[in-house]
C-alpha cells in the first residue's frame, strides 16, 4: 500500500465547518461550497492533479452521536442494542454519503470530473486505523484525468465492529501512499492562530515550522478547553505536522478560510507564502 | 479472492426493469421496491443472510448511452473528446448511485440494515471483468448482520480507460467468492419462457436443468431478435447458467416476478419449487 509512483498536486480538504452549517441538520452552505468547487476547476485548469476529501458537518455527526457508532459494537450486548447500533451505523453512512452526492454534483455541475469515493465500502480498518484501501482505484481514477472525492465515513472495524473513520485520517493515508506535493485544508477560520480566534491578542500564525520529531517551535494554545473553542483546528495541526513529518518535509501543509481571497493561490501555490492569510505547516530546515 | 469461508444464504437481483420505470428518465417504482424491500426484510427475520445487486433502469443508462462509456476511452482521441467521456463516466456514475441512494433508503426505512457499496470506487476492472474487489469488506459485513447493497456501475478499466460493470457480472463474482445458498433474480416478468411472453404459445419454463458443460436441455429461444423482444432475460439466463455450473449444481438460481406472490416463499427457499410461479435453474442430476 505505497504506490509511490502516483503524484498527486494538491490533497484538499473540505471542512465539514466550512461547506455544512454545523448548528442545522443537514444543510449545506451552497455558496462557500460553490467557491470550493471553483478553486478545484482552476486547479484542474492549471494542470493540478486533485483528490477532495471532505468532512461531514451537520450531515452524520448528529445520527453518529445518538447511535453512538464510533464506540463500535462492543458496546452492545442484546439484540435490541446490536439492532440499534447497526440502524445507527446504516442512518449515518446513508447521511454522510447524501452531502457527498451533494458535493459531486456541485463539482460536476462547474465541469471538475469528480467521481464520488466513499471509504466506508471499500477500506479496511482495526482500531479507527485503515489497513487497507483501495489505492489503486484512487490512483487509476486520478491517472485519467478524473478527481477522486472522498469523505469521512463509518467503516466495519475488524476489533471494534464499526468506527468512524475521519477525513483527516484519510489524507494521512493518501498522503502515505501517493507522492503528494501539497495538502489544502478549507477551514471556516483564516488559518491556525496562537490561541482561540476570538480571545483578545489572538494573533494568526502565518508560518508553523515542524522539527524532524514533530515537536513545533511556535506556542499554539492545545489545552482541552482550547480545543472547545477552536473547534477541529487542533486536530488539523496534529494532522499536518503528522503529514510534513512522515513525508520528511516534502509535502507541506496549508490551512486557510474557505472565503479568503487568497485562497486560489494557496491551492495553486503560486505567489509568495508571506502575503497569503493562512498558515503554512512546514519542515524547519 | 476466494472467501469460501463466508456463508451467503441469499443473493438477490432487484432487476432494473423491476424496480424502475424504464421508459421514464430516473423514475423509481415505489410500489415494487417496496415490495423487493420488504422480502429482504422477511428474509432476515427468517435469519438468513443477504446480499442485494440492483440494476440500473432508467438511471444511469440514459448518460451511458448518450456519452458512449462503455466503449471506454479508446474511442476518444482528442482532448475535447476525453473530457466528453469522463463528463459521461461522471453523470452516469452519480445517476446509478442517485439509484442506490433511494434503494438503500427503502431498505432501511423497512428495518433492513443495508449499506451500499458502489462497485464504481472499489472494483479493478480489466476488459469489462472484475479483476479484484473488496471482499473482506462485502464478507465483514454480512458478518456483523448487515446487508451490502451494490449495483451496476461504471467502472475504471485497466485496458479501455472505462467501461460499464453490469450487475450480472457483479453477481457472478460474489457467488465465486462466497459460498452462496441461492441466488433470486427479481424480474418485470413471471420467469423464463420458452420464447418471447408475448408470443403465441409462449410457456412459462418451470424448470431449466444445467449439464456440467453449461448447456440446457430445453428449448429456450435465443436468436438476437428474441433477445430484443425479451430484453435481459436471455442474459439472466446465462448469468444463471454461469453460477449453476461454477458452483457445482450447488448454488441454485431463481428468476421471478417482484409482482408474484410466491416471490417470498423462492426466496426463503419453503415451499416446493413445482408450485412456484418462477423458473427455477438446476443442475442436471
Amino acid at each position: 500500500m505505497n504506490n509511490t509512483n502516483t503524484f498527486i498536486d494538491l490533497i484538499i480538504k473540505f471542512g465539514g465547518s466550512a461547506i455544512t452549517d454545523k448548528n442545522t441538520f443537514e444543510t449545506i452552505k451552497k455558496e462557500e461550497l460553490l467557491i470550493a468547487a471553483n478553486c478545484i476547476r482552476s486547479c484542474r485548469e492549471a494542470g493540478l492533479s486533485c483528490i477532495v476529501v471532505h468532512g461531514a458537518g451537520s450531515f452524520g455527526h448528529h445520527q453518529a452521536k445518538r447511535y453512538q457508532v464510533n464506540d463500535g459494537f462492543v458496546t452492545a450486548t442484546t439484540k435490541d442494542e446490536l439492532d440499534f447500533k447497526r440502524q445507527g451505523f446504516c442512518l449515518t453512512r446513508q447521511s454522510v454519503t447524501k452531502l457527498n452526492q451533494l458535493v459531486v454534483n456541485c463539482l460536476i455541475d462547474v465541469g471538475v470530473p469528480a467521481v464520488a469515493c466513499s471509504p466506508g465500502s471499500s477500506w479496511e480498518v482495526d482500531k479507527k486505523l485503515p489497513v487497507r484501501w483501495p489505492d489503486e482505484i484512487i490512483a487509476g481514477l486520478v491517472e485519467k484525468g478524473f478527481v477522486p472525492v472522498l469523505h469521512g465515513d463509518c467503516c466495519v472495524d475488524k476489533t471494534l465492529g464499526c468506527c468512524i473513520l475521519s477525513g483527516d485520517t484519510i489524507i494521512k493515508s493518501l498522503c502515505n501512499a501517493f507522492t503528494t506535493r501539497r495538502v489544502v485544508f478549507l477551514a471556516d477560520v483564516a488559518g491556525i492562530y496562537n490561541r482561540p480566534p476570538d480571545q483578545p491578542g489572538a494573533q494568526l500564525l502565518k508560518s508553523i515550522l515542524v522539527n524532524s520529531d514533530g515537536l513545533i517551535q511556535e506556542s499554539v494554545c492545545t489545552s482541552q478547553s482550547c480545543n472547545d473553542v477552536t473547534g477541529g483546528i487542533q486536530l488539523k495541526l496534529k494532522t499536518a505536522i503528522d503529514i510534513v513529518v512522515q513525508s520528511k518535509g516534502r509535502c507541506p501543509v496549508f490551512v486557510t478560510s474557505i472565503k479568503s481571497p487568497d485562497m486560489n493561490e494557496v491551492c495553486l501555490g503560486k505567489d509568495s507564502i508571506n502575503h497569503w492569510n493562512a498558515t503554512s505547516i512546514t519542515m524547519h530546515s
